[in-house]
């Protein structure tokens, strides 16, 4: 199991980044072209097939261990009324979670992953991070190293998501931070904030920008300055899984955010990553395009939990069944192309 | 089971559509009201479980009876190399569709769907639509019948491929004929055809408009003279589901090209139908906005065999999971918004 010893530990993992299964990709590239259909005629099920190929080392890549975690954390800066929802709400769907009867409980049965819920000291919120940083050093650390304790080597796919009201502001000042642009770029309405509310929205992460951007130097110290303790441990589940060459779905704006200080130090970061959709929170194509990762759907989903990636396992196990299950041009005796 | 005695049925059918249970949809509508997630924020998962609610008359809809039909024919206009595949290639693929060896067989494996496999009259082929109606009257109609006969009653979602090596090119002049624009605007390279065999093609397709356009008077007509009989097979197994309002979900280009003459003729035609998909066929984007579709998934494909619509039918469980899994707020003891 991966541990990051301190922040240093951190930035070194992500500096060194293991690299996909070259041979494995060439051999399922190899197996895609004798399959009984026309060349590339699968469109982006051949890319998913290919994709997880390398990044499982197999010529056909399988999923049968497929895991999933919901990591959710309070925020100091929902006592500025950024948010549709009382607080309270996350610890309620905590145990809504723990009972099966959420969204994302729904979709990952049907996906056939297993969830881990990993709340992080709800009822200790983080610093409002219009005033004050968002986590201690050790705080920081301790939500990462929550997110990489959920990566068991050897998993074929792996999604995270996220429960934490108020957690869209600190996602827009992460990738504010990350990839420039003013709040107004990177705010939205959320779960669904009304206008008084989305301007202190704005506020909050024009605060936190002039306060805390002198001081992001590194990844680690934007997380946590900036951070959560549900979006760390995100970030640390998915740099861990890369460590361990476990292929990832991301999900929604909080989950892309939550690696977007990685992928501005590092853009080789989201190799190990397909973007499982598109959210409805508009800055999540922005987000995208900066991260350079094309979404698999865009079904104008806003629920985050890993939703979105749930969802989307259904269309890498559609790639597989195809990749593996399929006859070849020989096997078939069909002829191919004149 | 549906028959079509004789084109006059079949226009009367057509005539005459069943409509959605708005009582089950507004049933389904207020469960999603109460499910523990922000209003709206499944996005196109909560259409589709209102939709498949509003075909089934089920508050919660299910998905046990999955039925899939994939129609091969062959066609007269093939024998102008329009096509990159030799005519051949249908009969080969009726075999690999038995054997199970075909992408639509992994992916409907993969959906949970029962697949049929209707060849018809391999051996012969349609008229070539360039020179003469593809189908006499009662070819067409044995087609639409055929098509109609793989949907039973309680079917809880229909969806319908084919194979026909040549047949974009019907599906082109089909296309053209309903909704209007010359033969550039709807051929495309389908297989992978190179630009001397586009150009036949597009010569074909302009070739048969200005011959038979005259005389398709008819949804029927126009599938007799311009159609093919998978084609005409996918028309009357839809406009059967519809007559039993069994939900459908369209696949590709030819599948929709298929019913742009019914949808043309009754713009309500396709209430009954979700877009599985928008395939690399540019085509087939136009033709979607023509008959006021959003296609669910955009993924590159251009196989058909109804492979889109297979992969879909993953987004559909994934709704319907959402919807009759979740608990409501009331269930979980969660606040609603402020």
């Amino acid at each position: 199991m991966i541990r990051f010893a301190d922040p240093a530990a951190f930035a070194e993992a992500l500096a060194s980044l293991l690299t996909a299964n070259q041979a494995a990709i060439e051999a399922a590239a190899a197996r895609q072209a004798q399959l009984t259909k026309p060349a590339g005629s699968l469109g982006r099920l051949e890319e998913i097939a290919l994709f997880l190929a390398g990044w499982q080392g197999r010529e056909r890549p399988r999923l049968e261990m497929v895991r999933a975690a919901v990591f959710a954390g309070n925020h100091g800066v929902a006592a500025r009324g950024v948010s549709a929802f009382p607080a309270d709400v996350t610890a309620q769907m905590v145990a809504n979670f723990r009972a099966g009867g959420a969204a994302i409980n729904a979709l990952a049965r049907a996906a056939g992953a297993e969830l881990a819920v990993v709340p992080l000291d709800l009822d200790r919120p983080t610093g409002d991070i219009a005033v004050e940083p968002a986590m201690s050093e050790a705080e920081c650390l301790a939500a990462l190293n929550a997110g990489a304790a959920v990566v068991a080597p050897r998993t074929d796919l792996l999604f995270v998501g996220e429960m934490g009201i108020a957690n869209t502001t600190p996602a827009a000042a992460l990738c504010a931070q990350a990839f420039g642009g003013d709040a107004e770029a990177w705010v939205g309405t959320g779960t669904g904030i009304d206008q008084p509310g989305l301007a202190r929205k704005m506020e909050a992460v024009a605060l936190a920008l002039a306060l805390h951007g002198p001081f992001c130097t590194s990844p680690f110290e934007t997380l946590r300055r900036l951070g959560g303790r549900e979006i760390a441990a995100m970030a640390g589940a998915i740099l861990a899984a890369r460590l361990l060459r476990v292929p990832v779905l991301l999900d929604g704006y909080i989950c892309c955010a939550a690696i977007a200080p990685l992928a501005a130090a590092n853009p080789a970061f989201t190799q190990h990553c397909l973007a499982a959709h598109c959210s409805a929170e508009a800055a999540h194509d922005r987000l995208l395009g900066h991260v350079g990762l094309e979404p698999l759907l865009r079904l104008g989903m806003r629920l985050g939990e890993g939703t979105g990636a749930a969802v989307a396992v259904q269309l890498v196990r559609a790639a597989l069944a195809a990749h593996d299950g399929m006859a070849t041009f020989a096997e078939a005796a069909v002829a191919q192309a004149l």
